[in-house]
């Protein structure tokens, strides 16, 4: 009995990836607004009888072409081939996996954002598996209350942007941002109205921040023209003046008087990129997204690049609760990174993802979950209805269709 | 009469795109070495009763669905709505037409790899139309031959290298560039005796080149390490020691002595991201791929740059001669850029793409065509083999079937 248990012993049970399934999820109808929750890809991923579940902040059937595809070379082989039969039982596993797909996949261009939603499966999966959350496995001690921002897109007129603003201030937020919506592209003086319309909605008291949404590409005379607007109106932060990766605009916008603080960061899609921005853009605020920067792994590598560098992270999120809880991890721990994106306006498919959401506290604050893994139970009764049927056949061999919840 | 022909005067005739057709070729089985030639994908696009050819570097399957994929919201839309039925009838209409793409696919990450095809195919088009090469309509009065460099993978073994590059500077070549194959992952002394056999092999006289692939991602000391034998064997540049992107390693790589030039770039899929390489990576050569940054266009605002910094632009070409004619125009009019990387170990399919290929002259120079667009026909007879048939659905609709030649 004493060499059976012995045997036991040294042969820990391996957990090996055993299915990976992709959910494409969609609105009846898409508009053509710059509202990113109106479809949705979810990676389910099991191992030794438990699932994990992540979500991929791109297009759903790009991304799973690129999980599927035939390899073209050693350098761009699909992702399925660094991901399925891998063992995944700490840590490590996932670091692996990472390290995987960036080597096999580097010229595959879309491999970052799959596996965005891969990886974030993992540390679901992992969490679940050790009956952790997420953000112990990730080394933090404890994980901090996050003040979320209201994040929305700019009404058509100033007085629905400043209806918008009140009513988000009442609701209880504390910080609000606004986007899009024809903000940069319309004339400097319909932009300010834009913007004061919000600061007087939101009150003198919000944090007030405005996204420009790349919209002046790399022209720095156009950003110039609104930064005394964005100073009179007590802006926090101008977000994405320019288009992601443009450093030496970002760098001479940072440099220019009134000083507005930029955020950016979004659009990254590896760890360099969010680098670069950090140390050569000027930034104040660096903003991932976990479902496009490769996930938890990445995004976490740049938060503590950021803080090493005294800048603020903070999570990018348009989507659901399951990106939120997953966004929310790689700087659950840092203390001083106290904000977070929170969206409010989200569409029903979102909404439905997540069964229970992550709502604020008392204080008005959001925590991140406590449960095992990201604490989130994906609601898959209420999902069917808007999965999307797919097929892809290669060489008469189809590769890949739908699968079933 | 008169009222007639003003009336013809004022109203000329229009071409529009009128078919956009994606062929993926494969050969019969894919090897897992870092040979890029094995698959192509062609962007055939049909106008006014002529046609272009472009060539994507790039997962065929998954730059196909970013192309026919369903619209995720404003800034995610499949890039068929950015070309389909536009205007093609002057240089400004491909600007247009590779603006348009940016902003409506930016959130879709493979939406450059595609965008690149589809740009060289409207250049050859345009070039076609108006009876000019292409590097005519980018604004180049000549266009100058350019010293091919001989691309290929190490040997397995360094007397294999040896014979390559011997054999390489027999058939005339006097430049040869040796990567991959394990470089810089085997020991200092490994990689040294790689290549001390490269330079034997080349000759004293031959420029020789050291591609490292990325395999040192972000590590200086992996690179430090080998600069000594890499100034011994008097190497024209090392290229990629590390990831695209990285651009605080490449420059301080470049400020470590003895100086090896640096060269990079091939990766970058954007314009942004080619000008952060220049602007902060300290790199002497720049290597575009037209395939991948987005097209010719973007090519060619990136030679402008290099040029204005002092820095060499070389194109990246490692398949067909296609690709080859489309890399040469956006810097075949900038004389002081006067090398080529020219592959010479193409796979069949490759080779097969173009009817007649681009040759070295008796100087052993390589000269852009001077017919009309690209210069190239595509020899679709011998082509009809390789193509892989391929049929996407969505919502039981058939959003993609591979088309005929």
């Amino acid at each position: 009995m004493a060499a059976l248990r012995l045997h036991f012993r040294i042969q820990p049970v391996i957990m090996k990836i055993d299915s990976v399934d992709f959910f494409y999820l969609s609105m009846p109808a898409i508009l053509d607004i710059g509202d990113g929750s109106q479809d949705a890809l979810l990676v389910r991923i099991g191992a030794g009888g438990k699932q994990g579940w992540g979500e991929c902040e791109a297009s759903p059937l790009t991304s799973i072409a690129s999980y599927v595809c035939p390899m073209s070379h050693s350098a761009c082989k699909p992702l399925k081939q660094s991901v399925e039969g891998m063992p995944i039982n700490g840590v490590d596993d996932i670091h692996r996996i990472s390290l995987a797909v960036h080597e096999n996949s580097s010229d595959l261009l879309q491999a970052d954002h799959t596996l965005s939603g891969i990886d974030i499966a993992l540390w679901d999966l992992l969490g679940k598996h050790l009956q952790e959350p997420v953000y112990k496995l990730l080394g933090y001690k404890k994980a901090y209350p996050k003040l979320p921002y209201a994040s929305q897109l700019f009404g058509r007129t100033p007085e629905e942007t400043f209806e918008k603003a009140r009513s988000t201030r009442s609701s209880g937020f504390r910080a609000v941002k606004f986007g899009w919506g024809g903000f940069g592209i319309k004339s400097p003086k319909e932009d300010a109205a834009q913007v004061l319309a919000a600061r007087e909605g939101a009150g003198e008291e919000s944090l007030l921040m405005i996204d420009a949404g790349t919209v002046w590409n790399e022209d720095l005379n156009s950003a110039r023209e609104r930064l005394g607007t964005l100073y009179k109106s007590k802006v926090y932060w101008l977000e994405e003046p320019f288009v992601n990766g443009a450093i030496r605009a970002y760098n001479e916008l940072s440099a220019t008087r009134p000083a507005i603080p930029l955020a950016g960061g979004e659009g990254c899609h590896s760890f360099v990129q969010a680098q670069a921005m950090i140390q050569y853009g000027g930034l104040r605020f660096i903003q991932i997204d976990a479902g496009r920067i490769g996930g938890i792994t990445v995004a976490k590598k740049v938060a503590l690049l950021a803080e090493k560098n005294g800048i603020t992270y903070v999570n990018h999120t348009f989507t659901s609760h399951l990106a939120l809880s997953a966004s929310l991890q790689p700087f659950a721990g840092i203390e001083k990174d106290g904000l977070c994106e929170y969206p409010v306006e989200s569409k029903k498919l979102a909404k439905d993802i997540a069964l229970v959401e992550i709502a604020r506290d008392a204080q008005g604050y959001v925590n991140v979950p406590e449960n095992p893994g990201l604490g989130i139970e994906v609601n898959t009764n209420a999902l069917k209805k808007y999965l999307v049927d797919v097929e892809i056949s290669v060489k008469g061999e189809r590769i890949y269709y739908t699968p079933e919840f």
